[in-house]
């Protein structure tokens, strides 16, 4: 019998870009047709933080044993805590046809870019390269060591987002949602896509 | 001096299934940020059509001359009149730095596709996959000879897209002008695209 997969959606990008505010305002919106795959941690609920909703919240005893029975989809340890994805539930979803969208460091990114190379990799940048546009097309008037500093800071974030399939810039909350949502919809039109559901069936 | 050049978008598809009007509800919203790529003819202006708006009318000679001159991105013949595309005003506008839409026969679109392999090729499909999934998906009351007819119509359009990125349904008109927006949308925020221009600035 044949059915339709969902497309695994992945945000990542340098720490502090502003991932989980984009996150939490895709996730307002009434019209978002793709599911929140939460996190699970071992650090403490901070004040207002549910679990299931911002967390699942494990002791480190619970968490190091799904790193053994292979039941995260990624993971990785900061600050002596550690943050890790849930198998079970993005692979249940996917099945059911959902699309499930993953919130999460360049790190934990990379090793799902591996398990999961047909994902939907989206990597959102801070608004430097509009800003260094602007410069080197407007009026010249910018010291060197501005520009310099600027192109340093440009081929850091060039070499980062190699592994991903499109860079949204994060000038607006907004504006980085609408081109999310966008890309989610193009990417349901892609001929491979497509294709592949033809090929499928027939 | 660095710029940024335009993308060249390409809305093609069997005949019949709908590009004229897909295209023109595109350009009938206030929003649209790209321009749209008058075709040049042969044939007699119909009541209401405007020259330069609807069409570029020439007469055979004028034609003929621009194609022993190079300045036709693509043409073609059909019921004895020739159909193209202007190549000034395209190459102008990409590289002015604006999108250029253009709505052709497949058999330009192949043509352009040759010559311009990073444009952005979308096909304009009936919605017969939906409705075979539908089908397939669905409770299995079709009779098989129903079923029989879809696939092999699926067949023929699976062979028809092979040049192009997307695939977008013509389910109704107003869905697949949000897909086509989102498309484009989605296309500016390719790795590859940002990675270019970065490339081009550094």
């Amino acid at each position: 019998m044949y059915k339709k997969r969902g497309l695994l959606i992945v945000l990542s990008g340098p720490s502090g870009v502003g991932k989980g505010t984009v996150r939490k305002e895709l996730f307002s919106q009434p019209n978002t047709n793709y599911e929140y795959s939460v996190s699970m941690t071992t650090r403490s609920p901070r004040e207002g933080e549910v679990d299931g909703v911002d967390y699942f919240f494990k002791s480190r005893e619970e968490f190091e044993a799904l790193i053994e029975q292979d039941k995260l989809l990624e993971y990785a340890e900061y600050v002596g805590n550690y943050y890790g994805t849930p198998l079970d539930y993005v692979e249940s979803t996917l099945e059911a046809g959902r699309d499930v969208f993953l919130e999460i460091e360049v790190i934990g990114a990379a090793q799902v870019r591996k398990l999961v190379p047909e994902g939907l990799f989206i990597f959102l940048a801070p608004p430097s390269l509009t800003a260094l546009e602007k410069r080197l097309i407007g009026r010249g008037t910018e010291t060197s060591e501005v520009i310099q500093s600027r192109v340093n800071k440009a081929r850091e974030e060039l070499e980062m987002m190699n592994l991903y399939d499109y860079v949204v810039e994060n000038d607006e909350v907004q504006n980085a949602c609408d081109r999310i949502n966008a890309i989610v919809t193009a990417e349901h039109c892609r001929r491979e896509r497509v294709e592949k559901r033809y090929i499928q069936m027939l």
